[in-house]
């Protein structure tokens, strides 16, 4: 990296996690550089990841989630515009054109742009759920500052919430609402939860969470019901059967994933790829020379298939952020050749965890499966928790090619799995890696390599 | 390794972690192969590692620690004899000569042999602590079922214990022992606790447990001083100044380590190494074909210096007793080029962990230190833990040669580490994994990823 003394003027778009954290690695790269950035939000970079703990009460107050104070830009001398809206680009003088709060127009330069602009909720066809291009009252995302501020205001009026969509923030945002005492329903179109996880670690998983909220898998939304102004409930579809039914609701959460917001770069005439994404390389640049992209509006590929994959994962931001902020102002950064797509979350006291592309979209003639259940502890000793991993490893090579996990140190245990993947490590290797044994801290073989034995055991037997 | 259908007489002395393990990996390899164990204690394998555990009643019988019975090995088709010494070899006739509990002598054949006979205690020069070749009462090694047996009957009379050794095994025994309000002290010759440990990870552990119990560290113990057949005190002695000190104590524990059991692996005319362990290849074979070792007896090469090292921890027991196992029963399996020595601990609340030698072993010309302390949360999260990291990394190739780790979830942060160091991953590398994230679990970038960026950062500055 080292420090690089000359001038330049970086515009970014954006202080969320990749934009912030572009802003602060393109300062540590160039002490000299001017760093302006605009957001259209009214607060700088803040984990967007944790709102759900907000609502649970876990983090007391909205403003905690801010991860850079407005201070922090100005002494590390940026120049940080919030309520700000830019509105267009010429690429060939190299200026963009905003918009302030108070409705003023203005026009920046730039040496080098980042455009860090998200992603914005997509909202499915449920009717009556908007009022122009608004959720109406009782209705929300969850994916801003104030989305959260917004619900906590409504939640001790709340006794039925529903919640549609069931990836990680669905199910975090029904555990945290449960917390308040509130009955809690997640609607999902698809026929399991978690659409990113295998149907081994999800069963495991649902077992778990039926004591707590009722799951809808296989039913749309199709209609939010109102009296007076108040929404009552909210009525849903048997995808099948198309059998209805109306489930009280008085918080409806939608949980649907997001979009790209790519609008500014379409402008500048960045390439936009099969996912919506901005197609960005492993150095975050974009199809523009000198405009690099970063977080939830890009598209890079998967670490093992090549293809393009859209992630919106906080720590994926943060990696674009830090390799799109030193090369922008001067230093050099690469990026491995492809996201490892690692994730993890928590919710009804189970830790899943995985990394990888999805069981489901790897040919299965190519690979093996192997499924471990385990524990944390040896098995004499008392308080052992269980843990349950699945991996797939490529037939010819022994590759290791994803690994997914629910319980113990599920997160803290795929890692590994992500570090063999990084070195291109083959399980046969894996399966005898000498992991941490202590009686009260893990048994002799981790499930990390007894799972790694019955694969490679199983592509013996296939091979043949 | 497939199931092979070969007539093989298997003879295994001792039936600890290695004897056993190799014991049912030789099974499984060939069901067919005739397997006989000898162990000269008098239970079946059981974790030595958990005796501590047993005397802090966190596991509540010594008897919970046999991890397969006597009817396990009857039921697997072996032959398992207890109380039974194996005295001579003949290497050209194939013959053990052995002694049973009865005192009856009787001459075994065997196609091949794996040695499996551990190490026992080193006892230091302290004066007064020995009649003829046994500790006297009140005088312990934690190392055998017996012993934890014999502590756990005195323990309700003891007020003061002592602890002479402050590696693991002796610091484990202090919680332990604290757990039954009894005051501990610990007694060291060396200038730190745990002298396998870096200095700064020592310097946060020894604040930590400074309000449980007296750390004489740089101090020999002497003597033990009896009135009336009781053991009342120990005199130790202050390394430099000669000072001396009475310590009251009605417990002593001897934890000084062990020296490799190699009798009859000399009389087999098996090759013993530097370290005094019996070498072994990565086959676990030793210089005599059909002679296996493995275990705390054996000496194998360190992964990163590739030096010999002998190494007394149950996981590498367990591993070369499947590669003896698997091979002497006519299958194949090779361990890796070298132990990376990975472990864990855990006393008065902190978890350690390491991997690869100590950091004192290595040119400190040819190498850079990171160090880092994170916290397990996001900032923002309450609750987050704190964890110490650091490693040493190769000047010149950035290989990564070893890293210690104390705090939340140490051991799993250190498996990340002996992942990258089994696949010969290099830190520029290790640095971008994409660790998984969310607030409740962990921060976008772990501890195991920031040691790593400083590690790599002071190693581009120091070569330039």
């Amino acid at each position: 990296m080292g420090i690089i003394i000359t001038k330049q003027e970086l515009v970014i778009i954006g202080c969320g996690a990749g934009g912030g954290t572009a802003a602060q690695f393109a300062r540590k790269t160039n002490r000299q550089a001017s760093i302006t950035i605009y957001e259209k939000g009214s607060y700088p970079q803040y984990s967007k990841c944790a709102l759900p703990y907000v609502i649970s009460g876990d983090i007391a107050s909205p403003d905690d989630l801010i991860e850079f104070s407005k201070t922090w830009f100005q002494k590390a001398n940026m120049d940080l515009h919030l309520n700000t809206i830019i509105k267009d680009i010429d690429v060939k003088k190299k200026v963009i054109t905003g918009e302030y709060s108070d409705g003023s127009v203005f026009e920046k330069s730039y040496t080098d742009l980042i455009i860090a602009t998200g992603s914005v909720p997509s909202i499915p066809p449920i009717k009556n759920i908007m009022d122009k291009k608004t959720l109406k009252k009782q209705i929300f995302n969850i994916r801003t500052l104030d989305d959260a501020t917004a619900i906590l205001h409504e939640i001790k009026h709340v006794k039925h919430a529903t919640v549609v969509g069931a990836g990680l923030i669905g199910m975090e945002m029904a555990d945290c609402l449960v917390e308040h005492k509130i009955q809690v329903a997640v609607v999902e179109a698809l026929d399991q939860i978690c659409p990113m996880l295998d149907a081994d670690i999800v069963s495991l998983l649902a077992s778990s969470i039926k004591d707590y909220i009722t799951i809808f898998t296989n039913h749309f939304a199709t209609e939010a019901v109102f009296t007076n102004d108040t929404l009552k409930s909210l009525i849903i579809e048997q995808r099948e059967t198309k059998k209805q039914q109306h489930i009280p609701t008085d918080l409806l959460i939608i949980a649907t994933g997001t979009t790209p917001e790519t609008t500014i770069a379409q402008k500048a005439g960045c390439k936009i790829g099969k996912t919506g994404g901005i197609c960005v390389n492993e150095s975050s640049l974009t199809s523009q020379p000198h405009i690099y992209a970063v977080g939830d509006c890009t598209e890079y590929v998967d670490f093992v298939t090549q293809k393009p994959v859209q992630v919106g994962l906080g720590s994926i931001a943060v990696r674009q952020g830090i390799a799109a902020g030193v090369n922008a102002a001067g230093g050099t950064y690469t990026l491995p050749k492809g996201f490892l797509q690692t994730f993890t979350s928590t919710f009804f006291n189970q830790e899943i965890a995985a990394v990888g592309p999805a069981f489901s979209t790897l040919k299965s003639s190519e690979m093996v499966n192997g499924k471990y259940q385990g524990s944390s502890l040896p098995e004499y000793f008392p308080g052992g928790k269980p843990i349950l991993m699945k991996i797939a490893v490529a037939l010819e090579s022994g590759s290791i090619l994803s690994a997914q996990a629910i319980g113990a140190n599920a997160a803290q245990r795929i890692n590994t799995y992500a570090t063999a993947m990084l070195a291109d490590m083959r399980i046969d290797q894996l399966k005898k890696l000498e992991t941490a044994y202590a009686p009260p801290i893990a048994p002799t073989l981790d499930t990390v390599t007894l799972v790694a034995d019955i694969a490679d055991m199983k592509r013996q037997r296939k091979k043949k």
